[in-house]
């Protein structure tokens, strides 16, 4: 029997809590802290509560360390800080600053002999996946991404900021007639608004000006006015009851000739209940490929683009060939 | 300006006309020969036909061999037998003896210096890929893999075996409703007859007894007896018409809890008007990792298992994180 991977969850919110749920389903991974700012949180799995200075007095008690925390302000500076002490995991999704973040971690993983696999989960991580693999097989082609059905928590945060708005979702859709045209294998030029369509759940306050709420909501730039968007007023307990949940998925095509008429259409999709408890399965599969890449004697920052599909599998090689090829 | 990855074709039927075809779409790399057992074939790029003799001595000539034959005769033979002067792909789909020819392979890799990876394609290939990854992430769930709409050409063989029969196709196809079901996230236990039928194209002698064929074709063991199946008869005209093409595909689904309420649906899907077309491309995108693979000093056999997607583009490395995370 080899030794568990042990591993400590760093930020206790969704994604933190989704990780703690997904080493129930994990025989070969131990749980054994958790990291908070807030010291006096209680965990379900009955682990320490560590705050940042005590856990890097544990370096020899964790394998993989992984950041549950937000893109924007939490894992910029703490998968840099952390990888100083601890293989580390990151779902960091600020598409546009990934090669920076991803350099800085580089740099000081290299210097300290660690490993980390930065933007982890589905998009960035799985989707990005099928972007490469697909794009390599069919080079003479054309790919699509579609999000949704969903909730983007950046579109419901930015309706929650209107004057007069109490709480918001915001759920992105797909269209589903042109995704219906590529799966028949054609290729159409499309614009933002023919990809998607945005709706909006919003609960107001009882004095508020409704339409002023709904126009600067269709307006919003960037945002909303590039796209069909709807708004549907509720009031606060139909909004608990019917939105309280974090769906989100979403589909990745791409179609692709391999002579003048024969062509081919390749698709991936995820239809997710829990956006953050998936995020947080992928992360506890990579942390294993971590941990197999630190122990194999390599360090440095590496995203899903590095990692063999062996080394994320509970199952030796032997018999993933055997069962799974 | 990276020096082009020089490979040859062994095979020129359907898949190695694949890969010549799929090289025009591949600035990184060069076509050098085709070998055949026919030395007075003519092949579209003009390049030298090679006997088996003649190519081992162009081991400097040539980075990457694709053999592009049969799994049952073919390739059992050929792959060990190439390896010992060549890195290789192969295609080979026998699933009961992926191991032992994986191990063949392996031990005359590695006392040869070479990488051969075997079993490239889409099942085996990218479906095995997409079973292991979203096991990986969603270890409490299910599999379900569907093949077709297409033709299986072993059991348009068996068709064709049967006396009266002058030409036949078979075509598989999933049964749409039973996808629909897991697809909305159900874990249906499944019958083989649930998951498939079988439709039978045949073209018989005039004189032949169609009751006769049609029985022995529905009647036949592990071929149809455990299927719905349906046998259309006509003539060879509208035969070679409506059924000269190769189209195949399936979907692989994994449906998964990660917490009690909240279940997910990972989709994978093919849509191919050429089987063996695309099987080509999946071949010469692995040709790529099987390169860089022997240039890091890496020798033995592989499978699609052990490589990291960034070893089958032609993109670097910082340009996927980029591009594509």
């Amino acid at each position: 029997m080899k030794p568990k991977i042990n591993v400590a969850i760093v930020g206790y919110g969704n994604v933190g809590r989704g990780v703690e749920q997904a080493l129930l389903n994990t025989p070969d991974m131990n749980l054994v802290a958790v990291v908070s700012r807030r010291p006096n949180i209680s965990v379900n799995s009955k682990v320490p509560v560590l705050t940042i200075q005590e856990v890097v007095t544990w370096k020899n008690k964790i394998d993989v360390l992984l950041l549950c925390g937000g893109s924007a302000t939490d894992l910029i500076e703490q998968t840099p800080f952390f990888t100083k002490y601890f293989n580390t995991i990151d779902s960091f999704d600020t598409h546009a600053r990934i090669p920076e973040h991803f350099n800085n971690v580089d740099s000081i993983a290299k210097a300290h002999g660690k490993v980390s696999i930065i933007s982890v989960g589905w998009d960035p991580g799985l989707f990005s996946l099928n972007r490469v693999i697909a794009e390599s097989i069919l080079p003479n082609g054309q790919d699509y991404t579609f999000w949704g059905p969903g909730v983007s928590q950046g579109h419901s945060d930015a309706i929650r900021r209107i004057p007069g708005v109490i709480d918001a979702k915001q759920y992105t859709l797909p269209v589903e007639s042109v995704m219906a045209d590529i799966r028949a294998g054609n290729c159409p030029d499309l614009s933002t608004r023919q990809k998607h369509k945005r709706d909006c759940y919003v609960v107001a306050e009882a004095t508020a000006d409704l339409d002023y709420i709904s126009k600067t909501i269709k307006e919003m730039p960037n945002y909303f006015s590039d796209y069909d968007t709807t708004v549907t007023f509720l009031d606060q307990e139909t909004f608990n009851l019917k939105h309280n949940r974090m769906p989100h998925g979403g589909f990745v095509f791409r179609t692709g000739y391999t002579s003048s008429d024969h062509q081919h259409v390749i698709e991936f999709s995820l239809k997710l209940d829990s956006n953050p408890e998936f995020t947080a399965n992928a992360m506890v599969a990579y942390a294993r490929a971590a941990y197999r890449q630190h122990k194999a004697g390599n360090s440095g920052a590496l995203t899903i683009f590095d990692i063999a599909p062996k080394d994320i599998s509970i199952f030796d090689n032997e018999l993933l060939r055997k069962n799974y090829l």
